[in-house]
């Protein structure tokens, strides 16, 4: 099989790394030397750097763009995670970063992420927060990224 | 007020920090600027990384030291971990990071930890399951440090 | 163009990224989110990372599988290094990493390393040195290795 | 020996850590976790955060200060280091980073850097370049801080 990285992944691929149900965001990437631990395996916090990357391309490349020309472009904010370890990742090991809009309010939404490697290796959620472009106030969430959640998310309103 | 960096706070030195609450183990240390992003504030993986220093210093420094010369040393690994961010923090502050075992079970405890500068930063809570120096299995929680966690930091058993 | 990431580039490949003299190894990956320091570029220590990762895959998949069977593995140790910041790099960039050993002593190696994209972003130089597996010793390069490195770097043996 | 961290060391206390020539600016701190790598000792990448550090400390706290009210902040940008490895750090270890002006031109200045513990264990030296607030252009490096370079850390110009 040939690994395409850094690309939105097909259902039918996502498959191939045994995603179970396909995700509308899915990203591959490869171990690095520098995420390792002294237990040589996949530190923690590696985990939180690759759900990063995912998140702010999710939210760059697949939601903003679609805010009308020169509308303000809300400044995203984590307020909570939570994370549960599955299964150890090792050395230049391929991985695929998955993410999901599973539910939103006024002014936030909470996206589910996982890793997977043939098998899942961690389950991840977390809460963001819209703010304005300027951090000092709380944003809503415009109507186009609400629909957007719900078309290709799926997402539940939590009102 | 001078500060004590990575040495382990009286109550009252935590105090001074806005700790209402003194924890079992008070650590201080101050943002760099490897640890600021883009927006110019501490970056949410930068918690994680405290948050592992104070947690690694407890197990080897109040815990392993108590077992009997001899007792296999128990590998620590993290299952699972949520956190929720309150206020931000900046280049250069000083901040303290705590914990507290709150709970245990026959091969797991549960870790409170907190960040604090003035006012509280971030909470955050992991469960730690032991396993055998060789990682192949899971350990009991040898009985030396189910007392300390009772005596030291009021945990409760949750059989 | 389509990149192919995390996969040895042929010499055709690297010249679509502007490197006018391809290297015996190039790899292809993407700038993160975490990559990016306050100024909103890629911080200085980020292609420290990019180095070693290429730097540990060329020495454990190019280097190693040649040596006999149940020879020893050599530990390589960074003795030095110097490295020149010639443009910057920005959010999701792709770019290519390069390595190329230059010379060689009984004992220790000069890598050379570049990032490319488009035009040269930073020239990176290396001095490793092989040490036996438990770290107490120095180790001479095995002829195998001295080999390859010649026919397939062209490196210069500085005895 | 109680250890100031975070806090400048004078020529005394620098002598403790066995820095037998004690330089202008001299900052301790400790090893942590997260710094180490799989051969379970402290990462060559980890240097350039400590490094980082005191530089950037250095230029906002020991320079900029200077600066006439109103007159413009200068940027600084890496231009190119060096580092030469002398012996290896371990877990939870003190040591003391150190900063000194060595040499300036109209528009850059050289800092030479050290890591010591005992023993020294590092010796770096970086390039770094002055740019207008907006990175647009080179700066020339105000007098107030050509002074200081001199009298402070008996730099020399390199006209």
């Amino acid at each position: 099989m040939t690994v395409r990285y850094h690309t939105p992944l097909r259902p039918d691929e996502q498959v191939l790394f045994g995603i179970s149900a396909p995700q509308p965001m899915a990203i591959a990437d490869r171990v690095r030397f520098a995420e390792l631990d002294v237990l040589n395996h996949v530190n923690n916090k590696s985990y939180m750097t690759w759900f990063e990357s995912l998140r702010v391309w999710y939210f760059d490349e697949l939601c903003t763009p679609y805010l009308p020309v020169g509308a303000p472009r809300p400044r995203t904010v984590l307020r909570s995670a939570e994370i549960r370890y599955m299964e150890e990742l090792k050395m230049a090991e391929d991985y695929v970063a998955t993410a999901c809009v599973r539910a939103f309010r006024n002014t936030s939404y909470t996206l589910d992420q996982q890793i997977w490697s043939g098998t899942q290796r961690a389950q991840y959620s977390c809460v963001i927060v819209l703010m304005t472009p300027d951090g000092s106030a709380r944003m809503p969430i415009p109507q186009v990224l609400r629909d957007l959640f719900v078309s290709r998310d799926g997402a539940v309103f939590e009102g």
